[in-house]
Order: C-alpha cells, then sequence, then structure tokens
C-alpha cells in the first residue's frame, strides 16, 4: 500500500510482558488508533526494563535519531519504584540528562495534596524529565508522559495508556486514515487464494490480505482490502466479492 | 536477573497486527512455554509482510547471522497465498534459496489426498521451504514449518502454531526455569516503593517488579519477585511480605 503518512513505531518496555505474566495491550489499542488517524505503524517492539535495550530501540526507531520512524511512542516503565527506568534511557537516547520538571512536581504535589498523602522521594521520581521534554497530559493520576524529538513516552498501566493517547494523537501531524473492508468466507485459504492473487495484481496501489481461521464449524477465512483510497478500496471489495461468488 | 539460559526473541510477522485488526496472542502464548521451560525472552518484534522489514528483523535478531539472540521464533506468513512471503525472507536473510521440499510435499498431497482437494498451486507454496532447512511438525493442518540457522519459522493460526511450539520446544536446548511470586496489594505503587527496593538492593540477583493497576475499588500493585534460585526466591517473597505488613 503506498502512502505518504506519517510513519510509526511502538516501543513496548516491561518484563512482565516478555515473561508472559501480562498479555500486552496497549500497543493493540494504539494500532487501531493510529490507524484511524492515519499514522503508519511500521513496528512494535517489546523489550525487558533494561537501560541498554531500551536506549538501542530509541536510537533505531527515533526519526529523528536516525531511527526508521517519524513517530515514537512507548509504553510503561515511568512509576515511582526503582526498575522504572525508561525517562533516564529516553535521556541517554536522546543525548540528554533527568531533572525534576518544576510543572510536573507541581501536578504531583497536587494530586498528593487532594490525596492526603505525602510527595515523598518515590512519587518525585515520576517528576523526573529528560531536559528539553514536554509534558504529555495524565487525566487519570496525574504523573504526566512526555515527548522529547520523535519520542513519546507514556504509562504502562491500560487506563493511564489510553488517557495519554487521547490526548496526544490530536497534537500529531497526521495524514489519510485507512480505509479497510474485511469479507469472511467458509473456505479455507488455499480455496480462495487464486481470486485473491488476481484482485491483487489489478489494485496494486491496495493492500490485499487473507486471515485464515478455525472455529468450531471449520476452516474459514477473512480477507480483508486496505488504501487510503476509500472509492478504490469498495470497488475492489466489490471486486473480490463478485469473483469469489458472494 | 543473572542466567545463563539460552536466549531468545519472537518476531510476528502480519499487517494485522499493524493495523489494530487482529490482537496478537501467539508471542504471549510463547512467551509462557519459554519461562516455564528455562529459556530468556529478550525481545519481541512485530513487523509487517515487507520483505526488506523481515529480512532486516532476522538479522538483527537471529546470533548465527551475527543478531543477538541464541533463539528466534516466528508467528505468520507462511500460508498459500501472494501475501505470504516468510519463507521467501528467511531465505534471503539466511543466504539461501526456496525450493519445493520434498517431504513437505509428501504431506499436503497426502492430506490434500484424505480431504479428496487437488495439490493445487496455492497449497503446492506450502511446501516452499529455504534450502538446508529442517521441518517443523504441523498436527492440526500439516503445512509445516521449518528451522534453519537460529529461526523457527512457524504458522500465524493460533491453533497451529501451538501445535507447532508444542513439537519443537522439547528438542531445544534449554535452561534452567525461572521461578516467578507474585502477591496482590491494595495500595498504590508509590506506597510500597521503598519497601520494594529495600529488598531489591538485598536481592540483587533477583529481578524485582511491581505492577500498578486500577480496578472497581481502586488502586493495587502486583509485587513479583523472579529468579532461577527457587529457595532465594521465596526467601525474598517471605522478607518483602513481612516488610509490607501482610
Amino acid at each position: 500500500m503506498q502512502s505518504d503518512n506519517p510513519t510509526a513505531a511502538i516501543l513496548v518496555i516491561g518484563d512482565e510482558i516478555l515473561s508472559g505474566r501480562t498479555r500486552e495491550g496497549n500497543a493493540h489499542h494504539l494500532a487501531q488508533v493510529l490507524t484511524a488517524t492515519g499514522i503508519d505503524l511500521r513496528e512494535i517492539r517489546v523489550v525487558s526494563d533494561d537501560h541498554d535495550h531500551i536506549v538501542g530501540a530509541i536510537r533505531a526507531l527515533d526519526g529523528t535519531l536516525g531511527g526508521s520512524c517519524d513517530l515514537l511512542f512507548t509504553s510503561g516503565g515511568i512509576g515511582p519504584t526503582h526498575d522504572d527506568i525508561t525517562a533516564d534511557a529516553v535521556a541517554a537516547a536522546h543525548g540528554t540528562t533527568v531533572e525534576v520538571h518544576a510543572t510536573a512536581r507541581a501536578l504531583l504535589a497536587d494530586r498528593c495534596d487532594r490525596m492526603g498523602v505525602e510527595l515523598n522521594e518515590n512519587r518525585l521520581r515520576m517528576a523526573r524529565i529528560p531536559v528539553g521534554a514536554t509534558l504529555i497530559d495524565n487525566a487519570v493520576s496525574a504523573a504526566p508522559g512526555f515527548s522529547i524529538g520523535a519520542t513519546h513516552v507514556m504509562a504502562g498501566v491500560p487506563e493511564v495508556f489510553r488517557a495519554m493517547v487521547a490526548w496526544l494523537i490530536p497534537q500529531l501531524p497526521v495524514g489519510r486514515p485507512v480505509r479497510s473492508l474485511t469479507v469472511e468466507v467458509r473456505r479455507g485459504e488455499s480455496e480462495v487464494a487464486e481470486d485473491l492473487k488476481a484482485i491483487a495484481a489489478d489494485y496494486a496501489d491496495l493492500s490485499l490480505g487473507s486471515y485464515p481461521f478455525r472455529d468450531d464449524t471449520g476452516w474459514g477465512t477473512n480477507l480483508v482490502v486496505r488504501g487510503l483510497d476509500a472509492a478504490r478500496v469498495d470497488q475492489a471489495m466489490a471486486a473480490l466479492r463478485t469473483r469469489i461468488g458472494l
């Protein structure tokens, strides 16, 4: 699929995903938002809570650091505990250091006041922001995310991650949303491969995919047509349906 | 966490994950299997059905090609349709070509016979295997996966992926399984950060993590202790529980 849309990567940071303890869901949520927005998600990476791994991945994916994508979104590792090392790693990747950010501190102090708890050293860790970064609003629990270069750093707690995404995305340069149509056929993938190939050849500007599945009644296949030109997508799907006899 | 266990990466191949149409589950399943087996999962990557992206990721992750891990597992892109390009990309990454594999062809021919369908050109695509690769058994639908170098190539359909994993893992060199203990506390992460840090300092050979969540009754935190030495993990968890007053 040809596109001039901005490109993006998602970097998920967390041992709990790699150990299998937690099933990742933030990347799936953001993938849906990006597709609807007109940003082309090119890659998702999950790395452990390891300084060098995080720094390496940011350098590989942030376009302002010579990486592969226009935008990089991260999830995880910005909480109050000793294993939350994302801010330091992002700062290192961007050649800067971390300091307590006055606005972030004020946001946390205000929340602690309202909750009647102390802004202790651990909570204050969440105000440590790379020098030069701007803040990402956290409508759920105050502790902000931040943006530096093309890297947008968000929390791993799903509710907070979603709130940050909802605040951030409208502020980014976007392209044309992708139109995607799906038709489910109750045949194996091999049965429809020829038809799909023929339509794909006629519509080389679109992306045609087939996704087999098996359920209680046997094998089926979802056929998907995707593209930026909505009319072309509709046309291709109509041609595909005719060809496979639906 | 110190470990001499083999290291691994998972490469998921598929536009449908990056578009948000499908929520990935194969990596989560395999992550659990690897942890239980004693293989350290270091990274998960998701890339699109794009030849160069797949080749680049395989070279970056397969230790026999100078990549970062002892083992690389892939999911997706080995079906019968035009967008199934994983076999070609894996062959290219390993400096070889793809040919119809006699045993793979026989497996498919046998299945087609039993199902009363023709082994047509599209179905035969699933017998195209990189020269020098060995086959991975598919107990569900016959079309095999394959192993070449440190790369183990499996299907994306979850049922088939799981069957291939079940067949493959017992044949790999493994290490010591990780012991993981979790305790849930009904406090915010900031409330337990100090205690966690203290125990982490006493047990530097283990991995201690905290995972905040929010549910109907408010905030809570899962505290996790992980390590190879089961007795040490038990000891650290007991110390942590005592320290936080459980």
